[in-house]
């Protein structure tokens, strides 16, 4: 060993204490989660370019083939406001079920929710944002209107088999607002949880979730209501979608939305991905050991064929690197130096 | 509350147990890490057009100025080898060092290392890979023989007064042979940590790291050689370096490479990512209470020129969106509903 010249500033961190931010929380992970896949809604939406309503309801085909069973599959919205989503009905018409699959749709109002009932949906999910500006861009009403709504739409669910959750937008972060204080969320989640609701999202919108906020929301939101259903809906918008995932792991949250391919992007940053994306979370569950019941491979296949629908680069890795022991030839391509 | 017809999964899953994947390990994350930025070394060697000396050199003056210490700043490998890093001796006089900044540059043998010792190099890194066909495709000879070569430039830089750093390449699994024996890396490890090296980077050379496989590498390393500092270098190939970062800091590692910008592709996935991003990194380290020293804002700034340089959209995020508390305006672009 010889001594350096320069201010060893690296040793210094290196031996640096590890105190500081000790957790006091689970420190299991769940043995089995579920998957939604929102692809053919949250993230279609955006897309200009119709898709055919027959590759829609192929994709969801081939997804409930690689073992998927719960969908956010289409949305109730009017069609002049999201045209790509206007064959909302057909396409749950041609979707084979089986047993276990939820078909989840979007209904953003009564008018939604009463074609929903006349659809093939198992889910109506109904959705708000957790602060005024965001819910006047996204919903044009106060919060407080909206959760009037969602009263209504509860007592006109209430004869109905039919599964409801609700959704809470920006519970992570507001694009306008910044921070959104936790007690905004405890009252919306409240809100769901005295109407009913089988279960709430908490949709990290525009991608601000952190794994300090993760942790924060998740354990208030079970304080209050122990036995209410929490998911949770990461968009990898910052890069840290998965980290989020692993946070909610660590949480106990068994439930979590992803996008095939990762498609969906952010209105808020051109460029930029949406929704984390369902096979690169698939291949983290299973090397983490927890099981999710989906075939990475046949997914891994299907978003292939989604990106040549669409049509572009789409953010998903693992459809582009392959599964890790997805072996390469001795012989073939090698890397530079290092 | 309604019965649903549909085969109830999701609540199954939902009240599931939490069993089975107990932690026995540290819970507590460092205070402060260091960032060792690679982005003018391995991100850049497989651009194929030549970077200017000078803006090589600028943009590391203005990672110093934005906080950043530490560098694999260049590499004297053969210029036929690698003709983008032909002006490494150029690059490093450019450099206006300040106290407590290293570089670092890559040497593969011992012609490198001569050249690197006439530099003004604060740290050589000499590398070898963990496998026997990744290290023939590498350095073209048997891993036995680089473990020679390695005393070799042990025995060269024996009175000089620069830091030496080791590093194993596919430490975390190899594209040719799958997964690797972890008594392979116990044995390479120990090898530098015989011949008094400063520390060790294990590379996931093409984004074959998983939590549990950076769990037990770690913990294993450490057991035999609890002084030697470890860096971690991992790629995003699969989307998961950001998660295994988080393991790493849980199993008290202090010390990750990474590029701007995400700079660096991988040889064996054709538009997969390489590098984890350093300025993502650098977010989520903020978020999670984490020091690395340096300013997310100067640290974008710098990412956008680089990519300005590069010419082509590169994957780091958090230069497309911003920090989270970026607000936009509530007058602005919206989202679709939902």
């Amino acid at each position: 060993m010889t001594d350096n010249a320069a201010p060893d500033i690296a040793s210094q961190v290196s031996a640096g204490t590890r105190s500081g931010h000790q957790e006091t929380s689970a420190v299991s992970l769940p043995d089995r989660v579920e998957i939604v896949e929102v692809g053919m809604r949250d993230g279609l939406q955006i897309e200009s370019e119709f898709v055919p309503t027959d590759t829609k309801a192929e994709i969801l085909n081939a997804l409930i083939d690689a073992g998927v069973r719960h969908f956010e599959a289409t949305s109730f919205v009017s069609p002049r406001a999201v045209p790509q989503l206007r064959d909302a009905q057909e396409v749950l018409e041609k979707v084979h079920k089986r047993a276990g699959v939820v078909l989840g749709v979007l209904a953003p109002n009564r008018k939604g929710v009463e074609n929903a009932l006349r659809s093939k949906a198992d889910e109506i999910v109904v959705f708000l944002s957790a602060t005024e500006s965001h819910n006047t861009k996204n919903l044009n009403r106060p919060v407080e209107q909206s959760l009037r709504d969602i009263e209504e739409i509860a007592e006109q669910l209430k004869d109905h088999p039919i599964k409801r959750k609700g959704a809470i937008a920006v519970a992570f972060g507001c694009p306008f607002e910044g921070d959104v204080d936790l007690e905004r969320i405890k009252t919306i989640f409240g809100h769901f949880a005295r109407l009913g609701f089988d279960a709430v999202t908490l949709g990290d919108t525009t991608g601000m979730a952190t794994p300090r906020l993760v942790r924060r929301t998740v354990e208030a939101l079970r304080a209050d209501h122990p036995g209410m259903k929490i998911s949770l809906h990461f968009h990898n918008t910052r890069g840290i979608g998965l980290v989020n995932v692993v946070e909610g792991l660590r949480a106990g949250v068994t439930s979590y939305e992803s996008s095939l391919a990762g498609l969906g992007g952010c209105p808020f940053a051109p460029g930029a991905t949406g929704n984390i994306c369902t096979e690169d979370l698939v291949y983290l569950l299973d090397e983490m050991g927890v099981d999710s019941g989906i075939d990475l491979r046949a997914l891994i296949n299907v978003a292939q064929r989604l990106e040549n629908v669409i049509g572009r680069n789409l953010p998903g890795q693992l459809m582009k690197a392959g599964p890790r022991l997805h072996l390469h030839d001795y012989g073939g391509a090698v890397g530079a130096v290092g």
